[in-house]
């Protein structure tokens, strides 16, 4: 847990304290003002290593309160949540997903509520209309480069550059969607029959494509600091890995965020044994207090691909992603331009001049805070209705990982939930190996308001009989 | 031969006969209605069976008159005609075709002369508009359909009805673009290693996907009425073939149609052989007089996969396409979902509207025109320019293929030309095997005027020295 950081050395130093029982559960801390002057810290790293103890479960931020010790019973969670390493097998994706995927879901508990409203999807919208109008004809008659639009990457690598990772436009290769991208980097990378790593709960996307390629899959446990590297390495020690994907930022389900330390060592590994790191940095934009650099700022050998798209950020609708393949660049290139060979020239366009013009900046300081006030408002309902509940606390992205007692079966309620109107995430649909069948993936894409919250009661209800 | 089916049974039967000398050469068969008292078989039976042994190379159907037995010296000289087959083999694309995608030069000649004019276009980027406007934040927050939106789909499946191919919209899977629909076809029906039989010569697309998917190839020679499915039938007597890949209306380069009888037979021979076919109908849409029915129309068997695109008859620049994969539609739909999750509900959505208000029917009406017309502005600037050229006159698509003497090295011009400011489109491209050196493609998507005229002057002025 130490790091180089005067915030990580806070947060250490804070986190013995809360361990050792110095401060007793629902006790509040000092204010941060005290916490300042007692350590002689900033405010910046006092709020840091706070921000830190929160994600790791030990605190509870309180609006207009403070800072709480959280009970034991939460913070213990995801540890004892720890399953065993399996072996490498086929992947099997449940049939349920196909349901869920044709409920157009999203993967968010139905009914959905009131509509967001999206101010910087007008705006966005607009200069796709101009673009239409001036440039139309062009477009209708000729394919983009097979890279993809070079304004959209020159603003694209600009963006990345503020975030701490270098890349020339050169190196990215724009797709149509993250999904696609991770598709893009798994055939490059891997053959039929290969071993792939991935997170455990993985990104069921993952999963899916691990099937549809023929790849096999060894789960690898992870914590709120990210994948288990330990674990990891006990696995290359017995199996030819040849690819690892993982989503250092905000992965989904859980919400947690790889450790430098940890993404330092991954890289290590990935020289030691000479496998791909494929980066899931879909939900990187959507950091409440941080936009946390990608893993790939930190590759030194081209290892690190990269995958994104402004899906999670800006719009499902745009279906445009991009890859920066490092030195897989160019399969990567060619498997797209021969599996799809072009993509929409007015929405790049479009996107291109949304980032010039300084659009999608002001949108994301506006959205990170609209998306904790929606995660707040979750984690307020279920502690007035699901008290019993354990569950993350993501500092960022889209959704939280609610752990129910071992007695619960999600997928066995799916279909009895269905009948009342709602649509589950079950926690089985996150692992190859039928495990998390007591979880739930909860999303806070939307307000918890009207219907939502009267699912989310009645989910609460019935999940509480059944555990009782 | 012998199968299980009725038909199969009954053309044994009758190829014991011809074999046996039963009938002479050049007698004709029984009348059909005979047949079927004959042989107590129903209509299709006997129809099926005179079909296959039509395709055998044993009959010869002569319209309004029956069945004839084919002489074993037409049946010798038909054999010996046939251009040297070659063995199925890996697919190496030149590494031109990557320069040409960079150039964006969409395999025209460049340079690409004043814009067309698309008035319909105008109004689909209308209702596009209109679309973002009043459903964009709901498209924003939520994927479609796994089979794309279904206002689209029934409005293609209307589309298709009136062009004599019955569909369910359930047949129909939306993907991005018809490349994104053969793709998911030879994913979904081969495996590595696997031989597909092609045209020859070939949409380049299709050679580069089966690179790309490790398949093998297998050229059939190709004249003005399509495969040559004797040519076919003595490859499948040699090799298992798994797809074959047709574009059975106006096929890029040559303008082809398959007529009619060669479609019935490619049909029964991949039941008698069980493969699948692939056809490519993007051109379908762009017949000058007439829109032929589909291949697909005539398949009884759920053999057939229809792939298609608007790229061609409206906009590059949509990427929306559809597959109907008949026996294969579950694996191609979860395909689609896994290796792209979505499409653009707003562009289907204005697609939907553009079909459904009857503007895509209006434009087809003059844009057909607007093509004769831009071939006939070609195939005048040929005769006037390049009077010793051998060239086809296509019916419809968007391209013709010109035919040099065989002295001449399209390839080896292509970077001379590039040095002039004019991009070629090589015939090599359309071949796996070195073939076609001597030819080019040339489109007339584009109007022959101004600097693409004087282009093609300067090209046949040089093409004319080097035979010279």
């Amino acid at each position: 847990m130490a790091g180089n950081f005067r915030y990580q050395q806070l947060a250490q130093q804070l986190q013995h304290l809360l361990t050792a029982g110095y401060w007793q559960a629902g006790e509040r801390l000092p204010s941060i003002r005290a916490l300042c002057q007692q350590y002689q810290s900033s405010l910046a790293t006092v709020q840091h290593a706070l921000h830190q103890l929160e994600a790791q479960g030990l605190l509870e931020a309180r609006a207009r309160s403070g800072y709480y010790v959280r009970s034991p019973q939460v913070a213990m969670v995801t540890a004892s949540a720890l399953p065993e390493l399996g072996r490498p097998a086929p992947v099997t994706v449940p049939e349920l997903f196909f349901d869920i995927m044709n409920r157009s879901a999203a993967f968010d508990i139905q009914p959905q509520g009131p509509v967001v409203k999206l101010p910087h999807l007008t705006l966005l919208h607009r200069l796709l209309s101009r673009t239409l109008r001036e440039q139309g004809t062009r477009y209708a008659l000729h394919y983009d480069e097979p890279l993809g639009l070079t304004a959209l990457r020159e603003q694209l690598a600009l963006h990345y550059r503020q975030c701490g990772l270098r890349l020339d436009n050169n190196e990215l290769c724009v797709t149509a969607g993250c999904q696609h991208a991770l598709f893009l980097a798994l055939q490059a990378v891997c053959r039929p029959g290969d071993i792939v790593a991935v997170e455990h709960p993985a990104f069921y996307g993952v999963l899916q494509l691990l099937q549809q390629l023929q790849l096999q899959v060894l789960e690898i446990p992870t914590d709120h600091d990210g994948m288990d590297i330990t674990a990891l390495q006990h696995a290359l020690a017995s199996w030819p890995i040849k690819a690892c994907v993982v989503t250092p930022a905000y992965a989904t389900p859980t919400g947690a965020c790889m450790v430098e330390t940890r993404q330092q060592q991954l890289l290590v590994l990935a020289s030691v044994y000479d496998f791909a790191i494929i980066e899931d940095d879909i939900y990187g934009d959507l950091g409440f207090y941080q936009r946390p650099a990608p893993l790939k700022s930190l590759d030194t050998e081209q290892r690190v691909i990269l995958c994104s798209s402004f899906s999670k950020s800006l719009s499902r609708d745009l279906r445009i992603g991009w890859i920066a393949a490092g030195r897989w660049q160019q399969q990567v290139a060619r498997l797209k331009l021969v599996s799809q060979l072009a993509g929409s020239q007015s929405v790049q366009q479009a996107l291109a001049l949304f980032l010039a013009q300084g659009h999608y900046k002001r949108h994301l300081q506006h959205y990170r805070i609209q998306l904790q006030h929606q995660r707040d408002q979750v984690l307020q309902a279920l502690q007035r209705y699901w008290p019993e509940a354990n569950y993350t606390i993501p500092q960022g992205g889209l959704a939280l990982w609610l752990v129910l007692p071992e007695t619960v079966n999600c997928t066995a309620a799916y279909s009895q939930c269905l009948q009342q109107g709602i649509v589950l995430t079950p926690g089985a649909l996150f692992s190859s190996s039928g495990q998390f069948q007591h979880c739930l993936r909860l999303s806070f894409a939307n307000p918890m308001l009207g219907n939502r919250l009267a699912a989310l009661q009645t989910l609460a209800q019935l999940f509480s009989a059944k555990s009782a």
